[in-house]
């Protein structure tokens, strides 16, 4: 898996992670751990770049996330199912807020299926949208999808009610 | 995908899915949408199934997941990375309190990948351990591959702090 992740209108960043000097360094091929240590790293680093970059750009302009998704992507918005990026980001885009914040909590990362450079993302963290001033807590998980930089294949979203 | 999930030491329930009835609809071929629906349906019904068995087993003794996992099954809990089925349930096993309830909030499932018989759940809920009287919301996502029967090949858990 190639950790550049090529997202649109912000490659000058995300070619560039800050930890790239420790995901490319060189297995020890007679160590049997070395792949699967370098694979966590790399896989935690394209997730750290893929959150940031997400909702960086949710809370700049959430249109702009239409690059990351394809017609095949899923996505389900407290409950809705949309299906393709299109729908995607109309549903999103007709969200009744202006002006959104999220602060992430945690991000964790696994790679998914041995066979496909894919892995799957769950977020946790707290939003604030307009002027409101008590933060939202929300959880939710993607599956990204390698093809010419990486892709948003699944897409679960919910506000976690107390 | 069959919508009979073998769950062990359960057989009984899980293979009478509430839903059958609606799962096992014949699609219509002439209805592009068809398949689409009753997939989504499927997927539903093996989440909920799922989702049901695990927290009942979780709750009545965990040691009884085993035989949900694999030893190329992975979960990270509360940020710490465990690989193999063994590794997991001895982990679950030395969890600090003897009693837990977990009260599932909601459940959304998506198809995974289009080539792979595997699906992405993502759990949000509350439990409640010992004699503590507050639940602690927390999160989990899953994602099912199907080999006889389903089983974890994704965990993420995370408690929510507000």
């Amino acid at each position: 898996m190639n950790n550049n992740v090529n997202y649109p209108n912000n490659a000058g960043t995300v070619n560039n992670p800050n930890n790239a000097g420790n995901v490319n360094n060189p297995n020890n091929p007679n160590d049997p751990n070395a792949n699967k240590v370098d694979n966590t790293a790399r896989i935690n680093a394209i997730a750290k770049e893929f959150v940031n970059y997400y909702y960086q750009t949710f809370d700049a302009d959430r249109k702009n996330l239409a690059a990351l998704y394809r017609p095949m992507s899923m996505m389900t918005w407290e409950g809705v199912q949309l299906r393709g990026g299109e729908a995607i980001i109309e549903k999103l885009a007709s969200l009744p807020f202006q002006k959104v914040g999220h602060k992430i909590t945690t991000t964790d990362a696994q790679q998914s299926l041995p066979h496909v450079n894919a892995l799957v993302i769950m977020v946790t963290g707290q939003l604030l949208v307009d002027e409101e001033t008590k933060p939202q807590q929300f959880s939710q998980t993607f599956q990204l999808v390698e093809d010419n930089g990486f892709f948003v294949y699944n897409d679960v979203f919910r506000l976690n009610y107390a």
